[in-house]
């Protein structure tokens, strides 16, 4: 049972600066399409900031709701385990609540750390279904180093062949999914 | 030698009706950043719409020698490899100027056709680095039918545990990079 938070407080800018983010359409919806796809349990997005919260209500009622669920089935149903939550404690309580259990919570980063885990080792984790694990991912320029301290793994970072690597979080979350919850195809 | 090409026309609607979409400022940037981490030669965006290529080339001179380029050098870098094209027949003789040879030609689908190629299939090829391939990925709800008949090779769909796979393209695009090019974390 894996479940994904997006973080927009506690982050860092680009100056290594805490800062609190905004919520963006995109991610909304790439997110929800990405773990949907991928039969995630719950999208949680989670900022302090209550008009931020009513702003991406607003959108998600739209499709769940409004006229959107009408234009666009695919998106109703990608954004119906979309919650929104002030901070990671909630998360984890909800996740207690609804899963038996408070999950394992598995930061992500671009930057490498120590004793990563790696995505493999998750896989077969999330394989044996033993815990809830809850994957935590920062917008900005990525979570506060408090959240990655806290954590209980921190995952081995996406490289690609240079040393570039500047993912949006859209990307970085999809990449990650794959890694983790993807079925082969049956022709290949 | 892996390029990408990202069509707005022809590609089809839900209805599948041919049509023209429009360039968005996310595909732009989340495919740039995707492309450039995983080191992908050339990211073509294809549209026949010359006011739409005035209006990418905007956003990405912006970035590239405008005040966006001291604001953040990573996009900086991430769109140097963007090119505006009317159509693949245009990025087929730029693949070939550039590279040359004209390249394979793998169409992308999020529905199965017969004998798609595997993606592990295709990473091999990208190894041996023969010739020049060009991945195409259609916005909207998919490249137009003939596209994918003249394409040499269609790669093999993503799939989750679940029936849903209405990824963004974006989405798909970071998918398929990492299942191509990703090189293995060193602590992994």
């Amino acid at each position: 049972m894996l479940s994904i938070a997006l973080v927009h407080y506690p982050v860092v800018n680009k100056e290594g600066r805490v800062v609190t983010t905004s919520i963006t359409n995109f991610d909304i919806h790439d997110i929800a399409r990405a773990a949907c796809t991928y039969g995630v349990a719950r999208y949680y997005i989670v900022t302090p900031v209550e008009l931020q919260r009513q702003y991406a209500r607003r959108i998600i009622t739209h499709w769940i709701e409004g006229s959107g669920a009408e234009h666009n089935p695919t998106r109703t149903e990608a954004l119906t385990n979309v919650e929104l939550m002030t901070d990671l404690a909630a998360v984890g309580e909800a996740i207690e609540r609804d899963f038996g259990r408070p999950p394992l919570w598995v930061a992500t980063s671009a930057r490498p750390f120590a004793n990563p885990i790696a995505c493999g080792r998750l896989r077969e984790m999330l394989g044996n279904d033993a815990e809830p694990v809850c994957l935590i991912f920062g917008t900005g320029s990525g979570l506060h180093a408090q959240i990655i301290e806290d954590a209980d793994y921190v995952l081995e970072p996406i490289r690609g062949p240079r040393d570039y690597n500047h993912l949006s979080v859209r990307s970085a979350v999809s990449v990650y999914l794959d890694r983790l919850l993807s079925v082969e195809s049956p022709a290949s």
